[in-house]
């Protein structure tokens, strides 16, 4: 069937829902260049006006999949289970978790992106590490998930191109704030990857793309009904993101503290988020009955995995991380307890410290990052250092500080202590 | 000062309003080319959702005039004045307005379009002139306005460049229908154009683009609003538009029964919206203490001033006007009162003909219209001829008799009359 992209744009402009064919044919038509950016400009400023119904949200996803291959991981021998972040500051989860899902049984197929404004990509993370390469082919891909069970790679251009030429277009046409075209870019690269269950960890918080829990409530219901439509078994997690998570953000500054909590160490929150969604994936693919993930994690039994994940795609897990060459110090202005930190002004400082990019072609500095010595709760002492700032380009240094300024709050008390798990959603 | 566009939309998504500086720049920037059609076409859907607060939208309408030159009238000698109409089916009003107005002692500049759609444009019907072309210098204009009184001519390419360019694009991206678009694209030609006084005939019913009384009150008050926020001064009238004026729509067809009102005879709601706008037009430059139009108009005054016009132009007054070379009849199915001739069922029926155009590159056929031979209200008797179908293509009477099937209503009483000006609307 054709149409007429002036019918289909007045359509959902004055409020109404589109066919299934009409939807098909938009999504070709627009990824075959036959319709132009600005009408689908316009209609897609239209979706964030009026939205869409169900059924067509499903629909739209399904043809965003459509124009592209959907990978077959049917042989790669174990049940495949992958997570998603909308994402937030210092979370490095990804690098603990793929490798101990993988220690536990499942294979986790992980193509992820690049990061964009304050939150890190886990991508730019793993090419901190030497030779690492973030291109997989499909058959590199499958035989690494049978013979390890956990990739980390980019998503190749024949993956929902359709997404990558929406996910562009909406970049520079104020697009980007919609519930259904964020929740249909995100589930349909995880759709067209192939994988047959998926955990989301959904963020909100001062430093997350959703800072209310409603709207956060809303995406996570909106994408695990379209995982579900998809026959993808999808869950999601709300978790909190008003503090970073760990103690560093910055990309080398995360691989090392990633490292570190699989070999045995690492901090609490990050652990506590880590196997919160490591035990929703296997319990989703079956695989709940063996051994618990924060025992596997404690063990150290992981670690084995992340380096020969490292290995199957150049990289050396021995190689000694890049350091930036200068760490700047901020001292605590007063004593007292630590009661926030606020993650958006760390990510933005990281950012203006060189690990963040402002248009998607941008080079990241893998060095730079900051790490807090405190974490909220814990009793800092006045003078006492609080935050290192870490860059390669001290000329960076003055615009990093100026996030932070209002970034620390000490008092006198200790804050109230909330959980980083708000709630799970699932059909 | 500068701006970045995406912040520009989401300001206007949000329901925000843009600064004078932020409007001056968005406009110049798109019509130089910096700001790219996909970002225009997000913002005009924003505006389509949002509206534009009035100083914003008399600002928007200020960087539209000032994208291009605006003529300076001031050397013509005579008060300028000018009419606008909406648009209609057998809207034939300006070719005997033009000339009437000039005949009471004012000049009337107007720049004028051509058709699209179901209504014909002025300057179409112009055309069917032997020899008469639309092009006019500004030199040449002001110096028939200075001899002869009136012009109807195209705008040239100077005129409000970011209009037309604005305009291409709300054509492809369903952004056409809001009234703040609208208005600003109006008055935007018009305020350029440098007349002094400007008064809007505002179509409503069936055959208009507005077919709610609501809208079209509230586009004729912006436009007012518009016109004299910009020093112009601007009144409107409402006319009804849901039986077609006079007997003909089609551009000959249309050019004969102005010439015949023009020498005194013609159709009496013709004269009727004629005069009526006349009237006000000669006020708004307070020539309103000389000859009454309806008077000039029965006594032949303004048919000199129209063979004037038309020579100034190269056309031939005294040429013969093309025919079409079929005529088709179309007879009453029964004998009553003719309660309705739906306008939009006959500037349909004018365009399938050869009328008029699908896309603005269309050429038009001159002699296809249609011609009514009962008015509403008038007994008509079965079988006799009610409708002729004017066209040089039969291959076009079928669709053409299809627009018509429920034009026609034939009752056993008389329909209710109701005035032509429903409103006048000032400030």
């Amino acid at each position: 069937m054709t149409f007429h992209v002036v019918d289909l744009i007045r359509t959902k402009r004055d409020g109404g829902r589109l066919s299934d064919d009409a939807v098909d044919w938009l999504v070709d038509s627009y990824t075959a260049g036959a319709v132009a950016d600005e009408q689908m400009a316009a209609f897609l400023m239209a979706v964030v006006w009026r939205g869409m119904a169900p059924g067509e949200l499903s629909r739209w996803t399904a043809a965003m999949v459509a124009s592209g291959d959907r990978l077959d991981l049917a042989g790669v021998g174990r049940p495949t289970v992958d997570k998603h972040s909308t994402g937030g500051v210092g979370d490095k989860v990804s690098l603990i978790l793929v490798p101990l899902v993988a220690a536990c049984g499942a294979a986790v197929p992980q193509l992820s992106g690049r990061g964009l404004g304050h939150t890190g990509g886990t991508l730019d993370k793993m090419e901190a590490i030497s030779g690492w390469r973030a291109s997989v082919s499909p058959e590199r891909m499958r035989s690494v998930l049978r013979d390890v069970g956990g990739v980390i790679a980019a998503a190749g251009p024949g993956l929902a191109p359709a997404d990558r030429k929406l996910y562009a277009l909406r970049d520079v046409t104020g697009t980007v704030e919609s519930i259904p075209l964020i929740a249909s870019s995100i589930m349909s690269k995880k759709i067209a990857e192939g994988t047959s269950a998926l955990v989301l960890d959904v963020k909100v918080g001062s430093g997350a793309f959703m800072t209310a829990h409603a709207d956060a409530r809303t995406l996570a219901e909106t994408m695990v009904t379209l995982g579900e439509a998809a026959g993808v078994r999808t869950e999601a997690l709300l978790t909190g993101m008003d503090t970073p998570l760990g103690w560093t953000a910055g990309h080398a500054l995360e691989v090392a503290e990633a490292v570190d909590t699989l070999c045995g160490g690492g901090p609490a929150d990050l652990i506590e988020i880590t196997v919160a969604l490591a035990r929703r994936m296997l319990a989703l693919v079956g695989l709940d009955g063996g051994a618990d993930p924060a025992d596997v994690l404690a063990a150290g039994t992981a670690y084995p995995v992340w380096r020969r994940m490292v290995a199957a795609q150049g990289g050396d897990p021995d190689a000694a991380l890049p350091t930036a060459e200068h760490v700047e110090i901020v001292s605590a202005s007063a004593s007292g307890f630590l009661h926030g930190l606020d993650a958006r002004a760390v990510g933005v400082a990281a950012w203006r410290l060189g690990a963040g990019r402002s248009r998607k072609e941008d080079p990241v500095s893998v060095t730079a990052g900051v790490r807090w010595l405190a974490r909220p709760g814990e009793w800092v002492a006045g003078g006492a250092p609080l935050l290192e700032l870490h860059t390669d380009d001290l000329s960076r240094l003055p615009s990093a500080l100026e996030a932070l300024v209002t970034a620390v709050e000490i008092a006198d008390t200790p804050p109230p202590v909330r959980p980083l798990v708000r709630d799970r959603i699932h059909l």
